[in-house]
């Protein structure tokens, strides 16, 4: 038997074009001979939903979708997710994967393992199957249908345990000849490597190839991978779809898969590849043409500047650089450079005389106090009231460039250069940040030399720069991913061979920062633990942590 | 056995501070011949911790903290909410209450039912009890305990139908004499009723009186208001704890409780003292001693101000007006009336001479376009620049004062009257905001009778009144209620009675606007579906409802 297996980008609530999608996948694996075409979790509504979920009109439209769909079917079995009801207790809705053709339902089956960590709230919506798995038997076969995290957790490969039941284990009873999976796998760096080892675990237990179909495209913080596979009896990788775009593979039950020879790219072209995606899809699924960055000069608005030209296009990107009093010449004539050569529109918008205002106006209202950061957020403000103009009379969207570490620290501005619809790179440390900037002008230089040797600073006082009040970014990312994706506490870090007062110091940062990530625009998620809808802290608490 | 309800006030991560409430709460139990004494749900971490909880260190401190607490009560049990450690599968925790007394553990309960819907994330920490719920012997007392959510699900009172099993019913066969419930249950308009017939249906299921502790304060974007309970055997309220402040009941197992003569207070009285304890936890929890209100001369910054004085007093709080070219004499005027008044400082700061500025600066950028929203918008953020400078150099919390009913169609600007570090009235719907004007004048004319009798406007530009773009409030409201609060679909709202072009327009416009509502400051919440926390919808989504 043939199987399609439709590695499709799928938009949160756009039922009809999703629908059109799968028709069009359908279309093509019929052409091929394909008795059945594997789709991504959720299909039908996108993923994640979220709160649309409570909508009862957002099931009413996926029971419509999958008429439509089913349909659509017409001698061949589309294996599509979408949300059914559940009458019972729990939760109203199930997860789950429906098989269509011709008009009718096949086969049924809900998601057993419910995420519920990190950027997963699947508990908030869904009950789990309540029956152990069953194979869908189909032209002689025996086809284990599973959701996403259903293979995530067979013995051997407990990540979490945090679920007691194994739904491969209860599949492997039924000896199927193959297992398909619908996924929708968020990206973070490496999890190929994982997802790979995954599935050899997964073959192993079921004793079948697995069938792997995950989601791509960027929706809101997630950025979703694609790389779906296909495993041969051994558990290896025979076949592997393409990363960061859509894609379209055909597993043959009754021929051997041959491993397609492309290398996997480098962790660091995996995160360029992903930011890029998810900077078009969010501007693109959010209805947007055109953006607009602020270019300071430094390293972090040339990335993003360079991100958004492949993401968008030079001609739909605008750079705007806003010098203030204490900008250095080189940093105007940098970010002038850049934009010549990404080849984009690019403004000069000084910010002085507006500042020059805005002190005069200002100044008789500080009870006499001295200049401190008052002054310095003024002009990050001013800039950010000059983005949001454009953005507001040209209809651009502006793409915020804060990286993680600064981020984490609340070196940036609430309400200035944190303005903006996405935050491109705040899930990016700013060593990272740096490696990706090496990336970028590997064959050419993109981002000028410049703005990647000169010491970073905000220039928002005379001589200013990072370094006088913040350690060297090596051990600031150290720390931050140790105590930020790892969770471990101050007096762990310093065993770990780091200054006890640089530790205090930056931990005092994160936390009394909260409120301005709070704040934040949606920021693209690429590590373990982004700041987002992934980690959700207080912000009026006291913990003192040792 | 007389039993002390200790409704106190914690903070979320203050091990200390909260264990000194505790021990102080112990003493006077003791003092009073309390055998036992019951807290609030998690008393020593405070509630909600969220992902605090994903730290090891956090459940440390809570190890310590019920070493310190069971050391404190000599001669007393004490019942308090800690977290525990699962060994098991499922998550790494339980949200658990021990009895402690001289030094011992003397019994363990974790909550059985794990609230994962609107504010409530339990089922991303918690793993639930695994053996049925079974009474505490203590002085010859069966002494059922439970944990919020475990006596909302008994038959009979199923207001979810969540959850399988009902630990009320299982306590009920071990006929206990008096059951227990530590609680951390967020206000919303009329919940006491609510909560009244639930412990009727909870005493009538356990054939025992119901001892009912709720914490009190505001963490973040919610307020616990108290009001902790204890039923007769008949199931009626036979004590009341206070609403909205700390307090103390003794309840003695041996003597029938005589109702406190205090009547209920008002639906509109409630909402009223939930906002100002929610601000001044916020403000103080936060660590600020003083705010800062931008006043328009309209009436929600007027009632923000009012509730901002009765939070924090007079002293704490200073009023900014900010007159534009479009700001007429009379809202200066009613500000200036207010802040005399509600003695309160009071800055006249002209953003005139920096908005010429700025479209001096900025409109030949503007590629000739006409004026619009930009225009307007650069106004209020320059409103935003100069609250927040005040705030940076005097270390003022800015309260922002946009009402529900705005923030729902986006008739606010992101980073201009959005900025903030609390968003005191964002889940009361305009009508509300005049209701509560009104109730808070009742008695002396506190917030100028002309800025409640004007047409609301946002003085943007010549003339402009709200009800040019939007239908009339009292409309608005019943849509929003029904789309956000129920759920209800368009069409379902328009056979209820509205006009569908007006359903239509409004619907558009709150989905249009979840961006800004994304980058919103926490709000307080008051009603049962409040932007924030509680709802999460995706922004890159083309839903179409229907």
């Amino acid at each position: 038997m043939k199987i399609a297996v439709c590695q499709i980008n799928t938009t949160v609530g756009d039922f009809n074009g999703n629908v059109e999608k799968i028709l069009a996948s359908l279309k093509k694996a019929k052409a091929d001979g394909c008795a059945l075409a594997l789709f991504p979790e959720l299909t039908l509504t996108g993923y994640p939903p979220r709160d649309l979920l409570d909508r009862a009109s957002f099931l009413e439209a996926s029971k419509k979708a999958v008429e439509t769909v089913a349909q659509g079917a017409q001698g061949i079995v589309a294996v599509v997710g979408t949300l059914l009801e559940n009458k019972g207790s729990g939760n109203a809705l199930f997860n789950s994967a429906v098989a269509v053709k011709d008009g009718q339902v096949l086969y049924t089956v809900h998601k057993t393992l419910l995420p519920n960590y990190d950027v997963f709230d699947e508990a908030r919506y869904f009950a789990p199957a309540a029956e152990p798995a069953k194979p869908f038997e189909y032209e002689g076969l025996k086809i284990g249908i599973t959701i996403c995290e259903d293979i995530w957790n067979m013995p051997g490969f407990e990540t979490h345990k945090l679920y007691q039941r194994d739904p491969l284990t209860e599949l492997a009873k039924h000896k199927p000849d193959v297992v398909l999976n619908l996924s929708a796998s968020p990206f973070h760096a490496a999890k190929l490597s994982t997802r790979k080892k995954l599935l050899k675990a997964a073959t192993e237990t079921v004793n079948a190839p697995v069938v792997y179909c995950n989601l791509v495209g960027g929706n809101d913080e997630l950025i979703f991978d694609g790389n779906s596979m296909v495993t041969d009896v051994m558990g290896n990788t025979a076949q592997l779809g393409k990363s960061f775009e859509e894609d379209y593979l055909i597993y043959d039950t009754s021929a051997p898969s041959k491993m397609s020879t492309t290398g996997p790219l480098s962790d660091i072209e995996t995160v360029h590849q992903a930011i890029v995606l998810g900077t078009r899809d969010y501007v693109r699924k959010c209805g947007f043409e055109k953006v607009l960055i602020g270019l300071s000069g430094g390293i972090d608005s040339a990335l993003v500047a360079a991100i958004a030209v492949e993401a968008l296009g030079s001609a739909n990107v605008m750079g705007v650089t806003m010098p203030s009093p204490f900008s250095s010449k080189g940093s105007i004539e940098d970010s002038r450079q850049l934009a010549k050569t990404l080849q984009i529109e690019f403004k000069e918008i000084p910010i002085s005389p507006l500042f020059e205002e805005a002190l005069k106006d200002l100044t008789p209202f500080f009870e006499g106090k001295p200049s401190d950061a008052t002054e310095e957020n003024i002009q990050a403000r001013l800039r950010g009231i000059t983005l949001m103009a454009l953005s507001n009379k040209l209809n651009r969207l502006v793409l915020s460039t804060g990286n993680k570490s600064e981020i984490a620290v609340g070196y940036c501005t609430l309400y200035g250069d944190m303005c903006g619809g996405l935050a491109v790179i705040s899930d990016i440390p700013k060593v990272m940040v740096y490696e990706l900037a090496k990336h970028i002008n590997q064959h050419k230089e993109i981002i000028p030399e410049a703005t990647i040797t000169k010491p970073p600073s905000a220039e928002l006082r005379p001589n200013q720069k990072d370094r006088d009040s913040l350690p060297p970014y090596e051990t600031l990312d150290a720390i931050l991913r140790l105590y930020v994706e790892e969770n471990q506490s101050p007096d762990k870090i310093v065993k770990a061979g780091f200054d006890v007062g640089v530790v205090k110091d930056i931990v005092k940062k994160i936390n009394q920062n909260e409120y301005k990530r709070r704040q934040m625009a949606p920021g693209l998620k690429v590590t373990t633990k982004a700041f987002g809808m992934g980690r959700r802290i207080p912000i009026a608490q006291k913990f003192k942590e040792k």
